[in-house]
């Protein structure tokens, strides 16, 4: 057992549109945000499936930050993952333009042995029947927390995603999916809900505004860092969950006090931060240890009364 | 010169329905939000104007709390200002059923010796020039805040709106109004455009999401205090800006420095979390010292990293 973390979820090539710039396939998915972040703080092992036409590169890139990718299968004859997207002039809303599963339809996880013994585990987006199906093999895990989108929500998902949340201990969503998941519209009844669904911890990502934490009897809201000129905002919220899980792990803390999800929280709000001041996931290769302290240690100033 | 405040804006009558109650013609209107959340800091005097229909026992309620009310002045043969609005289910939008300016149509603030002294001045929303006649008023004003609502923003009101704004030394706008004001999407941006248009300090409200503080190059976002049960949102505003001010008056701050603000916003969240507990005025009434100073506690312990 180890406090490495392990990340199952997509990689992908997405193409980003913004008022201000278009990024053309560049590199993308979940997995790609989480493990990137998350390398600043501990060892992540991937799991994930790319088609033929990924660019060796980009292996180059998560092996140069330490990140074991043994466990991303390689399909040759298949495509990766694309999603083409355009954001709105205030970046408020998104459409998406063009969204093909390719080999990622067809993904069946497989940790390696390292990566079945990590004990922090993150599930990223997939099917809940993936999710279940990484639990199962995540022997060494001690903290698995899961992210989800609205589509599993609805049948034929969702009895299989509430069967995924009664075997998680965390779960990361937006306030759109917690709202959907928990069918309130109070946020904070929402978090409530979800935790008696299974997870000990619920986190309720609200973008610009900050998250909500709630643990035990506790319901802390915190604020985002304030961003004033956003590149992409893709990534932002896979990029909060590799800090907050990359935080917990390097502190050993398998079993988070309020402490420590408390510092947790300030570093996944550093690493939201940084992800999107930049495309696609070049801040968060760029940036380093020093950086994300001095953030740190902003953020935590800045609120302190 | 006292470090006591003065409020100049509305009293009213308000009819609010919510899904769970209908308050009909209960005491409203900005100066008694504000006046009776600040009321637990400093010295208040309120400058408005109520009708003949305006029950004797609001009075007594205001002297109760030491709130100086000489410059309220009576229109025995006018009608108080009445607003009746219905919140839809969540609490998230607010429909106008009827608005009657009455006697606060003609309102004419005159302030009395001893709130022309106060070293605080909160100017509630009122049509810029009565602000600015207030403004001209308050000789022994140190520190003047504002707020607004959207319609002064649109012509014929915009310049003088402008006019008043680079006579004080504070704002508190909310998004909404933030953004029509700047003409800008992104709330930061927002916010410091708003400080070049002339006060110094500028604060954003976010409802449950909190707000944005500027302050010289600061940029500080503090959470709202988590609220499971809301019973009726009005005011809410008005009170976060009477535990503002009121801090800032308790603690002699007529220069402010970015300690002092962050424990005024703190109080500011206190006080508009404790004014949606219940409907009208009951709460910020019912409170006291112990109660504010807990919760107060509780808001600075939460954010501690």
């Amino acid at each position: 057992m180890t406090n490495s973390i392990t990340c199952a979820g997509s990689i992908a090539l997405d193409t980003t549109r913004t008022p201000f710039k278009v990024a053309e396939r560049v590199l993308g998915g979940a997995a790609s945000y989480f493990s990137l972040s998350a390398s600043h703080f501990t060892k992540v092992y991937a799991s994930s499936v790319v088609g033929g036409d990924f660019p060796e590169e980009h292996f180059g890139l998560f092996e140069s930050k330490d990140i074991g990718i043994k466990d991303v299968q390689r399909k040759p004859d298949g495509k990766t993952f694309f999603y083409d997207s355009t954001f709105s002039f205030d970046f408020y809303h998104r459409q998406a333009n063009r969204t093909e599963l390719n080999v990622l339809g067809e993904f069946e996880p497989k940790l390696g042995e390292k990566a079945k013994k990590s004990e922090f585990l993150y599930l990223a987006t997939m099917p809940p029947s993936k999710q279940k199906d990484v639990l199962r093999q995540a022997v060494g895990r001690k903290l698995a927390f899961m992210d989800t989108i609205e589509l599993y929500m609805g049948e034929p998902y969702r009895t299989e995603l509430l069967d995924v949340l009664s075997l998680v201990d965390g779960a990361v969503f937006n306030d759109a999916e917690a709202r959907m998941l928990a069918e309130d519209a109070n946020l904070i009844k929402c978090g409530r809900k979800i935790r008696k669904m299974g997870p000990k911890i619920v986190i309720i990502k609200k973008g610009e505004h900050g998250c909500l934490l709630f643990y035990d009897h506790h319901v802390l809201p915190f604020p985002a860092c304030p961003i004033e000129d956003i590149a992409d905002p893709t990534g932002a919220g896979d990029s909060f969950a590799g800090g907050f899980l990359g935080a917990l792990a390097a502190r050993n803390a398998t079993e988070p006090k309020i402490e420590d999800l408390k510092v947790a929280i300030a570093y996944a709000n550093v690493m939201g931060s940084l992800a999107v001041e930049d495309f696609s996931v070049n801040k968060l290769v760029a940036t380093n240890k020093e950086e994300i302290e001095k953030r740190f240690k902003n953020y935590c100033e800045m609120l302190r009364i």
